[in-house]
């Protein structure tokens, strides 16, 4: 099975890419196809200068090999070779008022029959809107719920807790969902119904991501909305390169920079004390940015 | 002793920043004193868009307390209670042809009397000049000749390996000198003797900057030394958050984020696969980002 996981994300990868290039209008996806010497490669898409995506990646891998200490101690797994897939996408909007996205699916398996399933989609808005960040959470859960109406808010607490910039005491974005070590085990659900799930979240993605484009596309960008934007950049790159245990682990263990960092935003600002005028939409924000709000309650808002 | 440590780094501070100023012909420092409330405080100095420097930093902390379980973990530690005090300077200069500079002095001290001295300088160039570098590593090796004629060779190393970007498998410069852990116990030179070498380091900062800034500030800038200059702004982010212990243990401990983030670039650029031009000087620059150069065999080149 696992060789069908791995070509049905690399299926989904080009999907993905069609329906964002769709959606942007002027921008082109680049492939970069590469090798992993000790087993394995990737195709990682880039897009660049678009009309609304400023940078992006929507990269595919599939590697293997033996388990090495630093995987046995990070992933506390005891099999002896790994198989991983995955496919992981960054986009960076050019208007401050569309969102950043990340989403990310992953599948593990061992020797020894023991897998996993990991991902989840979450959004990092540069100015947070409640009703935007409901109908972002909305579309999550419509999907989760289909799979099991526990996910929903296990998954939203746990994207919470992840994409949490601790130094910053503030959390990355609005959350969305995040879930990892998914397996019969752990759901009592069937490895098909959880791979089903994953790819359900990876085939509505352009369409989720669509809705906050529409949602920002046409509101006007000031200056103080430029220099916000590069300062929330800066934020994305502190907590990617601070805190993210996937990049740390990445990085640390030897896996491909250049995919790892493409999460990168093209430019970002840093300002020494930087503070928002009081009531302002950018404190506002900062207001926002913290765990277990319930963005459903501002459906009808 | 440790007041006077204190004293004499906060007169080093105002010595430096006026150096700096001087230099810089245009910028002023703004001074933000804040205080701790575990105990202790600091004075973070600023200056933002000089002639010469676009973003720099100049801060001094003393902060004091209980020995907490990460101090243990990370440095070691058998204290119960600590004192520490230091100075960090790092400066983004606005022209890619002037290095960006680092310095720190620190010193620790605990309830048992164990006490330690640590710090160094060491130099960025968004363009490696072999003569430069070799000016500049000429000038540490000066100071430290007065030392101790062990110091220069064993601090030289140490830096090439302390700032290593290993997951670019670059350095993060030219290195320069870095020291941890000394005390008399191991270097058998007494306490007042070591400090006064790292007063000595301090005191000499701005003039050594002085001579890198002549070396660059007259060099016409092109579009592509631009462009360089925001892709080694984003290397020299990645060092600091994924790879600076400093940093990392400032950061996870609960120090003080905008403090301890001052060592951010102004603004910083990120694309995905960057090839530099084959014999080009970007290329020659990333050539010279190893460890073990040599860099004073080139003084007469």
């Amino acid at each position: 099975m696992k060789k069908s996981i791995s070509n049905d994300l690399i299926d989904l990868q080009g999907y993905i890419c069609l329906e964002l290039e769709k959606l942007d209008g002027l921008g082109h996806f680049k492939q970069d196809d590469w090798i992993r010497e000790e087993g394995g490669g990737g195709r990682t898409n880039t897009i660049l200068n678009g009309k609304i995506i400023e940078k992006g990646g929507v990269a595919f891998s599939e590697v293997y090999g033996n388990v090495t200490p630093e995987m046995k101690n990070q992933l506390g797994i005891d099999g002896s070779s790994f198989f991983a897939t995955g496919l992981s996408i960054v986009l960076h909007p050019k208007s401050p008022h569309i969102p950043i996205i990340h989403m990310n699916i992953r599948f593990f398996e061992f020797d020894n029959k023991n897998y996993w399933f990991g991902g989840g989609i979450d959004l990092t808005p540069h100015y947070v809107i409640p009703y935007n960040a409901a109908i972002f959470h909305n579309d999550l859960k419509n999907i989760c719920d289909t799979y099991s109406l526990e996910f929903y808010q296990k998954f939203k607490s746990w994207a919470d807790d992840y994409f949490f910039n601790a130094h910053r005491c503030e959390t990355r974005g609005i959350g969305g969902i995040f879930f990892d070590h998914l397996s019969h085990k752990s759901t009592l659900l069937p490895k098909e119904t959880l791979f089903e799930f994953c790819m359900e979240l990876g085939k509505a993605f352009p369409k989720i991501y669509k809705k906050q484009v529409e949602l920002g596309k046409n509101i006007e960008i000031s200056e103080i909305n430029r220099t916000w934007q590069q300062l929330r950049r800066g934020r994305y790159v502190e907590f990617n390169l601070v805190h993210d245990r996937g990049t740390k682990f990445g990085l640390i263990s030897g896996g491909r920079t250049e995919s790892i960092l493409l999460s990168m935003p093209p430019t970002a600002n840093w300002v020494y004390g930087y503070q928002a005028f009081e009531n302002s939409a950018e404190q506002e924000t900062l207001d926002w940015l913290r765990k277990d709000v319930d963005w459903l309650s501002f459906m009808n808002n």
